[in-house]
Parts: C-alpha cells; sequence; structure tokens
C-alpha cells in the first residue's frame, strides 16, 4: 500500500536523522521539500547525502514575497503529491526539525491525510537540539514548560511568558529587539541564551547582549533554561 | 579526551534513535542508564540490539520507594562515572526521549560537566512521538505551546493550560483523574487525546472518556493539539 510520509529531518547536522527517517527517505521512489524560488532547500540540504539516483524530487517552492495567502502553493503541491500517491508511488515530505511541530508540512498533511495513508516520523526538535548545544538542561521534574513565537505582541510575549519556568522563543529574525525589550523587562537577559543554525558548523552560542540585532535569522531562537536546583 | 555523553535514546521504538546516539552508542566502553531494584532498564532495552559485548555495564539504581530524597544515589552514580572518566574510558548515560527534557540525567551532568568534557546528544521527545503516533499536528504557525506536570496541583494545571494554544500533559499515572477534571472544566475533553507507550509495540491511543483511571501508566501522557484551522 502506498504512502505519504512526513519525515522528520532534524535541525541540520545529518547524523540526527533517525535510523528510520534513513530507512524511509531510501525507500521511497518520491521525494519532496520545500524549496526557496531560487532551488535552494534546508531540509533536501540536511540529507542530501543520502539521497538516491533514482529518486523523483518535487521542491515545494513559496514564493519569498508572498502577496496573500500560501494556502494556494499548498493546495498545488498536494495535488502533485496526489498524482504520484495515485500512481503507486510512495512520498516522503522532508521537514525541518520534527514535522508536527511548527511545520509547514501540516499544510500538505490537512489536504492529503483524509484521502491517503500517512505516517509520520518524529524529528529531532530545534527545541530539544538547542539546549543540547547550548549545554544547559532545559526542565526539570515539574516545570512549566513554553514555546512562544518572537511574532506575538510584546504585551502578549510578556504576559505568557511569565507563566512559564522554562521557554524557547522562536521566529526571531526581525523581532528580536522586539523579545529582547521583553525579556529585560522579565529579568531574564541574563539567564537567556541566543542561539542561532544549531548542530551546523556555523553555529553561534551568544549572550543576549552580544547579538547584534539586524543579523539575526528568522530561524535562530532564545533557550530560557529552568532555574531548578538539584541540590535539594 | 575522554567525554561523558547524554545519549538520547528517543520513546521506545529503537529504530527512533539518531545515527550520531549509535555510533556514539557502539563507540563507548562505557554504558550506564537507569534501572529499577529489579534490574530492569527501559532505557537499556531501546538500545539492547545495538550493544556490543565488550562494553561495562553500569545501572544507576533507584529504590522504588524513596525515603528521603534522590540525590545521594546521584552521588554515589557520579563517583562511579567519574572513576571511569578518570581512567580514560568514555561513558555514555542512556536517556529515554531526550536528555535535557524532564531527564533524570541532568542530576549526573549537574555533577560532572564541571569537571569533565560532555556532549549531549539530542533524542526524540514523547511529545512530539506522541503527536507524530496519534496522527494530529501539534502547533502551527504562532501558537503558544506549552508542556505541564500532572503532579501540578488543579487550580495550577488550570491556571497555565488557559495560556496555551495547544498542550501536552506529561506524569499522568495516578494523576489522571484529577488532569481528566480539569481538561473537563476547560472544555478540552473531546479535543485531548491520550497516549501510553508511544512508538512502542503495546502503544494504545484512547480518548479521555475511554481511559480506564486505575491502569494509567505514570509515563503516559496527554495530547492537546492547536485547532488551528489551514482553510483560512
Amino acid at each position: 500500500m502506498n504512502c505519504l510520509y512526513g519525515l522528520g529531518v532534524g535541525t541540520g547536522n545529518p547524523e540526527l536523522i533517525t535510523l528510520k527517517a534513513l530507512r524511509i527517505l531510501q525507500s521511497v521512489s518520491v521525494i519532496a521539500y520545500p524549496a526557496s524560488e531560487t532551488g535552494n532547500s534546508f531540509a533536501r540540504s540536511i540529507v542530501a547525502e543520502f539521497l538516491q539516483d533514482n529518486q523523483i524530487e518535487i521542491p515545494i517552492v513559496l514564493p519569498f514575497k508572498l502577496e496573500k495567502s500560501a494556502q494556494p502553493f499548498y493546495d498545488k503541491a498536494s495535488e502533485q503529491l496526489a498524482e504520484h500517491l495515485n500512481s503507486g508511488r510512495d512520498v516522503a515530505v522532508l521537514c525541518e526539525g520534527d514535522p508536527f511541530f511548527y511545520g509547514s508540512f501540516m499544510y500538505i498533511y490537512d489536504r492529503l491525510s483524509p484521502k491517503f495513508d500517512t505516517e509520520i516520523i518524529p524529528g529531532i526538535s530545534s527545541v530539544m537540539a538547542s539546549a543540547a548545544m547550548i549545554g544547559i538542561p532545559l526542565t526539570y521534574r515539574n516545570d512549566v514548560f513554553m514555546v512562544v513565537s518572537g511574532i506575538l505582541s510584546e504585551e502578549v510575549l510578556k504576559e505568557k511568558l511569565k507563566v512559564a519556568d522554562a521557554a524557547v522563543i522562536i521566529k526571531l529574525g526581525k523581532n528580536f529587539n522586539k523579545v529582547k525589550q521583553v525579556l529585560e523587562e522579565l529579568g531574564l537577559i541574563e539567564r537567556a541564551k541566543y542561539i542561532e543554525n544549531a548542530t551546523r558548523e556555523n553555529q553561534k552560542i551568544l549572550s543576549i547582549n552580544e547579538v547584534e540585532a539586524e543579523t539575526v535569522p528568522y530561524f535562530s531562537l532564545i533557550v530560557i533554561p529552568s532555574q531548578y536546583d538539584f541540590r535539594f
């Protein structure tokens, strides 16, 4: 029975994909992945060394500047993948990090899972990978852990983060200065750590005050580790 | 240079360990893992098929009923591991899920990382694996995501969960009925899904009302997925 796979490929280091993701990656005849208009695909670059010569590749291209909704692009991509599935081919969609955790794969999944067999292979999330790379335990015992997006307003970010014992702030980019202001107001500047390109060769870990706001990539993140003290 | 590794081995399916975890697992001379008084170790069972004959194994045994703090047991285990590290042996501590996400490895890490080189290999967390197994996308776009422990009081759970768009509730066990009460009061009973032994052969996925409270294992969890509608 042919199947649509959502394949978590982790955060950038090819060694951080799972044995299962590798097996499925090398067994399917069609591989799809998000790509830019210039053809670059971060997800594909992670697993490039594992791809087979005879595999059909389908870039899912989103324009850099979206005039309206991205949804028509997912309609089109889903139709393309459905054709392959209807022709009896297995299709794997490569997903940075984990497929169901803030991923764009879900737009494909929502459209195709009612019609086709689907299987999700979980991946290493940037949340866990970043804490590992920074070298600070993220959450202990009964900590409340939170992930928030830097796109949220200053007021909302402040209100949400107050509730958590440990947190990760994703989607930084041009939201960095706003997020930094929030961390300052909450007294979290010293505790928080900034990381970009986690697990990749160009990985960078900085304290918040060292970061140059204008250089911050969208996919960098800030980790606010638990303050738990094990010496109780 | 000898090194202490915190090795994420994922949630139960041996195929969900990373290529990196497998490489390090098979290269170290000493392997440590949490174990019960009877010698059972879930972490070890996940990777049993990959272990080498000549590896030294160190179970980190915690008594089933702790009279006082668990910390003296971590003192002792850390001393044992330090001896091997001082003798020039690499040591890998097997960690269910991810080493820095609600793990007991952190008690070892906090003691030994000031003295020895350490490296953390992130693992597939039950948070991501459970959503994948249930087949419901966990978080979209700018959702606020939260992890809370079922050990928290009814009042605290209610107050915290109100703030989130999607959440995972860990450490159920005998807290199940309390958590169910909270879900009822927040109108989340229909949306939430229960999962035990995620990614293992005896995995079970149930709606909340199907669960028999007295059978709920401590390490089962409840996923409350995002309500985001992609058709915007």
